[in-house]
């Protein structure tokens, strides 16, 4: 790469513009859309853009500026000046600019922004006389000399903070605001000392002067040890350097020629097409945002600014032409001049994402492809899916707690404290919310009776969350502001009580918890959204799968495109009804012949469900896994529980407890579970394999097609899933031979332990497919159990050590390197296999993306995020082109 | 590599030797072998080795042999039958030979051995007048139809198992022993009947029929799906296919002329060079070993067999010289000619291996790079170490459980049930075994005073295996057999019953529990150690540093050659006494500065610590490992120890057992502990830090050189590094500036974190050294927790699941790999990043050798193992030569 050092500044401003987005290696992102903007013709204020081989030069010539820079710098001035028709530093019209860094690659470490730069004690009086308003312009010039000294200068911010302080208490006074236009030029005085104090010299007092610094202090930050940190952290190479934006500054409040907005170019809440937004006259956007006057609606502008506004049309429908999508604007209009500060694409609610992409598409402005890759994010899809609150602003008053957003949609009902309370007041026809410290399989009964549920303890990959997602029912989870008492029968938060009948809402989209029963809107699935999603099909490659343990969830994941289902959990099927005596008959059972003899009781019920689930998915793969939890998780845990399992079972308490005791574990997540159990107690593996086969065969006789994909769970080495194998396979055989038929079936397995992925082209010899378990595969990867976590995660993201939850979205950097490795190691060992996903990630959309990156076949998960994977399948097929 | 097809057949011999140790791609290992022992001159019983490109060839041509092959298979035997003076089907002097396969690297798989091969009705009468022993005639013949059908011809051995059954039945016996020579006859012609149902043909009389089937069947199994797989799996490539070893079978039994024995070159017990073993005359090997009849001593011999004697003697003198190491030796002496069956290096006691080594040297027969190389196992040096039971075959009727074998050595004492016990017992003079379910850090100083630990819970890297360790302690940990009864004040193993007071020897080495006061001696270091010992580290490259907490174990560790601490655990610190009240204080705090001034209270005893440790390693560097367990490792469990502490603490019983339940976690193995704790409460790790660097200034300003390295433990970001760098690098000059002096320090981390290997590249820019904490790393790898792991285990290693223990024996697998990449990407980041490992696998000989090969600056284990790693280091190193 040559170095430009002929041309070191691009102008841009309304009309001119000597740069493009193609350009950001040498103008950086911003400067180069700023040039973009201008070039298509939108009254941006005028500025220029500093290349960043300017940068380079100085780095390399110890802080020397190119030869030709600082003549076209004051070119560029000279240019904003005229654009603008004020001077540098003039006492009636002053130019003031702001300058900001911008490199090729947004990168924190580099120097902030730094506003106003061009005030001086001249300028300061021209900007007051300008406003009207000397007390707004003495704040903006004691602001100017803070951040300058602070950004530009290294003069802690603290230092100015002691000063307005102690100027506050002289004056008796608790607000910066009380402070009047007076105190504030003291206030100038006293920064101007400090900034002298700090730095050795003299406030600078010409505004070129102030421009050099700043522009100096731009190009040294690309070489701060934090930014050259994040370089090499983040492996960012063959960038040179920054460039800097030096741009002027408008003002909304010099007088009633002047004003400031914000507007939608559609409505955000329904996605109407009609321009919506507000404005004010004679202010600064702070005014419009601070609430301190009421804006009025943008249809009044017309009336007040008439060529503004017309101008303003224009700009809108251009915008949208431009970026094909419903933009989001802040405009000033300075002395009936109209400028667009900054446009950006428009946040909307899912409804209006989804109408907005389909009439964009119907006046043509817009192609179906662009439709699905731009319009609509896979998130906004839950708004559509799930019930909501008629406002959500109104019961803001009435939140007394925040727990994890579990499950979305929103669920009123009165507090239960038991499942069984639960059960009983809905068959009553009574509406319940569930309230636990945390759920356990058996409070499922309850959970599925309950219009939502709320649990003081547990993550987002909790029971009570993972079963609520599964069903689409709101659930907040691991609410530690609430304490629960189940004796009293009650819950506080605060100091407000909820007693067991009281009505709650909780809101599972944003974890709140609110008292009274708030109203409720359903979810409205419109023609647009059958439309759209029907778009997204065509531009999907990958496929995508459901979890689910149940006939009826099945049934459901096909009305959301289903493909399949990526994950069967079977032990769920272990608690229902009488079946949890068996299972723990074959737990105590001495030997093997007592355990095969508890076992043979279970085999018509697993049999049952699965003729159930291969029917409701006929044609369509199931992947079942096999049984995963640790034994003692079927066991009863309090002494009372144990004296009745003893009783039923016809044993001593002793021996219950004992058995109690011997099968407790340190640390169950990585205890005797999965293969593990399989490995040691085979006659699991083949009643479970037995009730898969025979049910298959069976409906296969009957004309269902049938395609059952056998998993098992936890593989670590190779060697113990061969040992499984070959107790599948023989077993399957066996049922063949007794039925006199056979079906197709696969042997395959969850890779969710990191030696797993280690030694995919071992295990891949031997398996059919693979099914990345990424909730486990997070737990050991990062070494987090994902039930404890929760006291320290939230830590971790507000301190930035963790980008997000990882256990929410997949750690790409970390984790992720398992799932890539595993599916190429995989595929050189057996071409084809094929490679899935069913840990939670598999609904969320950025995991998605980096499962289709990967090359996976498909994604899998709870029924409700199907649409919301479908999408993201396809946004990330399209962003591949 | 062009075939060989000319010459396919390689014969050996007295004498005679056609192939060599250099030929193993075409002879496979054992041909090799065989020709190179012929080659020189010692007496094998004469064949020939069939080449891997006649396998390659019958592969690629549809079970067809080559040219040459069948002429020079003849040729073949014709050579063994002439060395033999025996003839292949002969009725009077029948030759008999055993068919082998062999391929170039050993693989299971493929086809076990078949003996006897040449007996058929005729050849059977042949060895019956030969041996006198018409009952071992049948017998071996009724085997070899047997063994030819199962293992050349795919008959079940299982048929052949009935039919004998049937017999045994007949006759009213029920042991094979039982059945006569005519009752074998019998069988025989049974077996042959079975042979033919199953093949469809009779069973071949031909020897040369026998022999051609038996070459296929070895040619075939080379692509058997079971040696395929191992080949895939294993990545096994480049090899053409498996040789063939045909070799005569000789006879020990054929007559007063004949006999067997075995022998080592030196007393495998004591070292000293004189001939030890014994012999049998007219006798078959089996006969030695079955123990029917009462060996000689080899000495007795020269008197029987004269000329083979001298031939013996010579031979032995002419393997030494050869194999360069003490020969363990199978011979036959059949009709009055010596054959040698099998010679390898004889297994030895620790002592006998160094003084073989040093003498070996001193007698000019073996360099001293030899003597390090390959004259003693790391292991043996273990025995040196630790006192042993004077005789441990006499004591084997009083074993009454069998543990692991957690901390090598034997001890003897008086069973107590309770640290405090120990302590008192021990303070008036008593011996005392420590007898606990599991052990906590607070059973330390009953640990110490006792003379050993037995644990009825927990694995090879539980509390009390580590600590044992530590001080080299014998200890037997995870003895389910053992049920301990605290109440009762006894423990029961089956129907033994050990009350408090009674005496009780564990072998730590064996993991044997043992009733009464067994005899013990004293571990003995000759000078032979120390001479052994300078060799070793003339050898070696890679640093020895040790694991230790305390000044004392610094000091042992030097004394047995430690190069540094490369672990030292602070958390044990935080028990002793009454610190333990302060470190409550500090997690019972309610804000900041409560734990801040608790806090305070610790940093005195931390730093007296810190200052004895380092005078201890004065000179050497010393890896400091801030707190790692999670807090609630630190508070009382039952609620009487709750009460107690509430008391202490002047606070509720309320709020401990608050505290106690906020801070319990489900797996507390991946909870809140390590640098999550420091990212949490930056005072922990400021405290830690201070009383370090505080320590290491004063020692400095006095004189003594101090090289400490502060590690962070859990790291699984580099963001977590950071943050906690931070930390540390502020306190320090924080305190380099109250002292006005500063010492150089090192900031770390432990590699213990699947995620921290895998972002090695960014940690490592942060970082300046990593240790691999392979423990953790192992147990987040496999997804096993090592408190609970012991439940299955032991039946992975026994089903073959695992090779080893992943906890004794790095997994280089999968495991290895994480170690390698983190090595190799933290370097790649920062060049000559110092690497090392602190896990329990820093002491296991297999795992330091790969730590050698992946580069690392250094091992570190606990004391008593320190001159086992220097071994295996120096071993390492001239392995890589």
């Amino acid at each position: 790469m040559a170095d430009n050092l002929t041309k070191l500044v691009y102008k841009f401003g309304d009309g001119i513009a000597e740069g493009d987005r193609s350009m950001k290696a040498h103008l950086g992102g911003k400067g180069a859309n700023l040039s973009e903007m201008s070039s298509i013709g939108l009254p941006v204020p005028p500025g220029f853009t500093i290349n960043t081989d300017s940068c380079k030069y100085y780095s390399e010539h110890g802080g020397e500026w190119p030869a030709n820079l600082d003549d076209q710098v004051r070119d560029g001035i000279d240019h904003i000046a005229s654009q603008m028709g004020a001077g540098f530093g003039d006492s009636e019209n002053p130019l003031l600019v702001s300058v900001r860094s911008g490199a090729a690659v947004s990168m924190p470490g580099m120097m902030d922004t730094v506003l106003n730069l061009g005030l001086n004690d001249e300028a300061v009086e021209g900007l007051a006389s300008k406003t009207g308003n000397p007390r707004f312009a003495y704040d903006a010039y004691r602001r100017f000399i803070d951040m300058f000294g602070d950004v530009v200068m290294g003069v802690h911010h603290e230092y100015f903070e002691e000063a307005i302080e102690g100027l506050k208490q002289e004056r008796g006074v608790s607000n910066d605001v009380d402070l009047t236009a007076d105190d504030l030029k003291v206030l100038v005085e006293r920064y101007k000392a400090i900034y002298q104090q700090h730095t050795g010299s003299m406030f600078p007092s010409d505004p070129y002067e102030q421009l050099k610094l700043s522009i100096n202090a731009v190009f040294g930050s690309w070489d701060s040890e934090r930014a050259v940190k994040y370089r090499t952290i983040n492996k960012i190479t063959g960038l040179i350097g920054t460039a800097v934006n030096v741009q002027a500054m408008v003002f909304g409040n010099m007088g009633e020629g002047s004003g400031t907005g914000v507007l939608f170019t559609r409505n955000p809440s329904t996605g109407e097409n009609k321009l919506y937004g507000e404005f004010l006259v004679n202010a600064q956007g702070e005014d419009v945002v601070a609430g301190i006057r009421t804006p009025e609606d943008l249809s009044q502008m017309e009336a007040v600014f008439p060529p503004a506004y017309a101008r303003l049309v224009e700009v809108t429908q251009q915008l949208e032409k431009h970026y094909r999508n419903m933009q989001d604007i802040e405009f000033t209009v300075q002395e009936g001049n109209l400028y667009i500060l900054q446009t950006r694409n428009g946040k909307r609610t899912g409804a209006a994402a989804v109408r907005t992409a389909v009439e964009m598409v119907e006046e043509g402005l817009i192609s179906t492809k662009e439709a699905v890759r731009d319009m609509v994010e896979p998130g906004h899809l839950d708004q559509l899916l799930h019930p909501g609150f008629e406002n959500p602003d109104d019961y803001k008053s009435d939140v007394i707690a925040v727990g994890l957003p579990a499950s979305p949609g929103a669920a009123v009902g009165k507090a239960v404290f038991s499942a069984d309370e639960a059960e009983e007041r809905h068959a009553a026809g009574e509406k319940v919310i569930l309230v636990r410290i945390e759920t356990s399989p058996e409070d499922v009964g309850g959970m599925h009776a309950a219009e939502g549920i709320l649990t003081s303890r547990g993550g987002m990959t909790s029971h009570a969350a993972v079963v609520a997602r599964g069903w689409g029912k709101p659930c907040v989870a691991g609410c530690g502001d609430v304490v629960i008492d189940y004796k009293a029968g009650k819950f506080t938060a605060g100091n407000v009580t909820v007693n067991d009948g009281d009505w709650v809402s909780i809101n599972g989209t944003t974890g709140e918890v609110i008292t009274g029963a708030q109203k409720l809107v359903a979810p409205e699935l419109t023609g647009d959204f059958g439309t759209f999603m029907a778009w997204v099909d065509e531009y999907r490659t990958m496929k995508v799968r459901t979890n689910a343990d149940a006939p009826a969830d099945a049934a459901k994941a096909i009305e959301f495109g289903a493909e399949g289902i990526g994950l069967c959990r079977t032990e769920h099927m272990f608690f229902e009804g009488d079946r949890i005596d068996s299972v723990r008959e074959m737990i105590l059972a001495a030997d093997l012949d007592a355990r095969k003899a508890a076992l043979a009781k279970l085999l018509p019920y697993q049999k049952e469900d699965f003729l159930g689930i291969f029917k409701a998915m006929a044609g369509k793969p199931v992947t079942v896994r096999l049984l995963d939890p640790p034994l003692h998780e079927f066991l009863p845990h309090g002494e009372a529980d144990m004296k009745d399992m003893a009783d039923k079972m016809g044993v001593s308490f002793d021996v219950v407890k004992a058995k109690v005791e011997s099968l407790s574990e340190f640390n169950p997540m990585l205890g005797h579970r999965g293969c593990r159990l399989g490995v040691t107690y085979p006659e699991i593996t083949e009643m479970q394999t037995r009730a898969i086969i025979e049910a298959a065969v069976e409906l296969s006789q009957d004309g269902v097609e049938v395609l059952p994909e056998i998993m098992v769970p936890l593989i670590g080495t190779v060697e113990e899933f061969a040992n499984q194998k070959a107790v599948i396979a023989d077993t399957a055989e066996k049922v063949f031979e007794e039925k006199g038929a056979r079906v197709d079936f696969l042997i395959g397995t969850m890779i969710e332990i990191p030696r797993a992925a280690l030694t995919a082209d071992q295990i891949a010899v031997e398996a059919e497919f693979f099914s990345f378990g990424t909730n486990d595969l997070t737990q050991m990867t990062f070494g987090y159990s994902r039930d404890d976590a929760g006291v320290f995660l939230p830590e971790y993201v507000g301190k930035k050590i963790l980008p997000d939850d990882p256990f929410q979205s997949l750690d790409v950097t970390g984790v992720g390197q398992l799932v890539r490795m595993g599916t190429e190691r995989g595929r050189d060992a057996r071409t084809g296999l094929k490679v899935g996903i069913c840990g939670e990630h598999g609904g969320d959309p950025r995991s998605v993306h980096f499962c289709f990156e990967v090359g996976m076949d498909y994604v899998s998960c709870s029924p409700f995020r199907v649409p919301i994977a479908r999408l993201a399948a396809a946004q990330a097929s399209l962003a591949a082109e």
